[in-house]
C-alpha cells in the first residue's frame, strides 16, 4: 500500500455498503470495483470498504468512524421507500442534525410520481439531513445526497453509477493513481519473490503487487505497479519484465486474458 | 436484520478481506458472496465485512476490532511467499504471540517442492503464530491457519473455497438461516412499501427485505425474507405474495430470473 507521504495530493476514501443482501450471500456486490476504478482515476486512494447490516445503531457508528478517518465516503443502498431503508434518517443521526422534508426533493417527487402515486411511503423519500445537498442523476428519482464528507448512494448499480457520474463533477481531484501490469504464464510467486520485494524497495513511492492467477488457458503470477508517479511506474514495470524474462518466460504487457 | 435476541444459537461472523487488489478496482471480490452463503447454511449470522490495504497496523487493528466483536473471523488473502504478502506475521503482532517456524508445515512445503526450490520466500510460508493449526485444503500448499477464532484463509477464490470445505467440517453449528424469495414484474417499491411494513411488523423473527430488480426481461420487485423460523417464513412469504397479487399483479416464486 501506498504511504500516505508519498501521495500528498490525494484524497482518502471509504466505502460504506450498507445492506442485508449482501451479508446474507443473496447479492454480489459490484459497486465496489466501479467506484474503486473511478476513485483511482480522480486520484482518491480507498483505504476501507466496510459492509454492515440495515440495524440503525451500526450505520451510525460506521459513518461516524469512517468520515472522521478519511477524506470522503461512499455509500450505497438503503434509501428506497420501504422499511429496510433507513440509511438517511441514520445519517441524519450521525450528523446530530434534524430528518426533514426537504421541500425542492419533495416538490420533484409529487411532480414525477403525480399526487395519487406520492404516497406515505414515497414521502419519506423526500426527508433528508439538514444541510444534505441532493445528488442529482440521469436515470431515476433516488434521493442520493451529500452531508459534509459523507455521499449517499443507491445500492442499485446502474442507479448509483449514475449518481457517481453526478459527484465527479464535483469532487476535489488528485493525481490519477495509475496502473500497469506485466504477467508470465507458468511463473512461480516463490521463484520471483526475492526480486520483486527488491524492486519495491528500490520504487518505495510505488506499490508493487504479485498476483497468481488460475485459468482454462493456463496459469502464472501477474505482476501490477500502481502510484502517482509515472516515470517510477515504468521503471518498477520494467524491472519486473526483466525479473520474469530471467526465468525464460515470456513476460507479457497487461493483465492476463480474462 | 435479524436481531441477537432472536437466534441465540446462531455464532456470529465477519470477514476481513486483506488486498490492495479489491481497493484498487482491479480484482471484484467474490469471496464474500461465498462465504456468506455457505455460513448461512451453516448458521452462523454474518454481521460485518472489511476490507482493508496491505499495511500491518491496519491489518492488525482490524483484526482486533473483529475477533473481539464476533464468535468467528474469516480472513482472505496475503497468504502467499511474496513481499505483500504479510497477513500472517500480522495475525501473529494481533494476537501478541511469536510468528515462528511450524515444522509440520515446513517439512509438507519442503517435501512438495523439493529441496532445490524451497528457498527463502517459500520458507516464510512455513511461519505462523504460534498456537496455529494448518488448514488442511486439497488443492495448493497454500499455509491458511486458525488461531482462536481467526480463520486464515487465500484470497484466490479456488484455494480460500477448498479451505474452507476443511472449516466447515470443525465449525460450531447453528440454525441454518434459510431464505424464501418472492418477486413480481412491474411491482413499485412504493405501493407496497406500507404492506411490506405491517408483514415485517407482524413476523419481528423473521428479516423481510425488498430488493428492486432492473432485466433485460422487465423490472420489479423481489422480496426476500430469512431468518431460522421456517414456519414464520412461509407465512411470511406467503403475505408477500398476497401483497403483490392485490396490486393485480402474478407473484413468482423464487427470485427473479437473471
Amino acid at each position: 500500500m501506498i504511504r500516505e507521504t508519498d501521495m500528498p495530493s490525494n484524497p482518502t476514501a471509504a466505502i460504506l455498503i450498507i445492506g442485508n443482501e449482501i451479508l446474507s450471500g443473496r447479492t454480489q456486490d459490484v459497486n465496489t470495483k466501479f467506484i474503486a476504478g473511478r476513485l483511482a482515476a480522480l486520484g482518491h486512494r480507498l483505504e476501507e470498504v466496510r459492509v454492515v447490516p440495515d440495524v440503525a445503531e451500526r450505520i451510525i457508528r460506521a459513518v461516524n468512524e469512517l468520515r472522521a478517518a478519511y477524506d470522503n465516503v461512499f455509500t450505497t443502498g438503503g434509501i428506497g421507500p420501504t422499511h429496510d431503508d433507513i440509511t438517511s434518517e441514520c445519517i441524519a443521526a450521525a450528523f446530530g442534525v434534524p430528518w426533514e422534508k426537504h421541500q425542492e426533493s419533495w416538490d420533484a417527487l409529487e411532480r414525477h410520481l403525480g399526487h395519487e402515486q406520492f404516497n406515505e411511503a414515497r414521502q419519506r423519500m423526500a426527508m433528508l439531513p439538514r444541510g444534505a445537498v441532493p445528488i442529482p442523476n440521469s436515470v431515476s428519482i433516488a434521493p442520493g445526497f451529500s452531508i459534509g464528507n459523507v455521499h449517499v448512494m443507491a445500492g442499485v448499480p446502474r442507479i448509483m453509477q449514475a449518481m457517481f457520474a453526478g459527484l465527479e463533477t464535483v469532487l476535489a481531484r488528485g493525481t490519477p493513481i495509475a496502473m500497469r501490469a506485466v504477467h508470465g504464464l507458468r511463473v512461480k510467486e516463490g521463484s520471483i519473490a526475492a526480486g520483486l520485494s527488491a524492486i519495491q524497495a528500490r520504487y518505495p513511492q510505488v506499490d508493487v503487487g504479485s498476483y497468481p492467477f488460475y485459468r482454462e488457458s493456463g496459469s502464472g503470477v501477474a505482476v501490477v505497479v500502481k502510484g502517482t508517479d509515472v516515470e517510477a511506474l515504468e521503471a518498477a514495470i520494467g524491472e519486473a519484465e526483466s525479473l520474469i524474462a530471467a526465468e525464460g518466460i515470456t513476460p507479457v504487457r497487461g493483465e492476463p486474458p480474462v
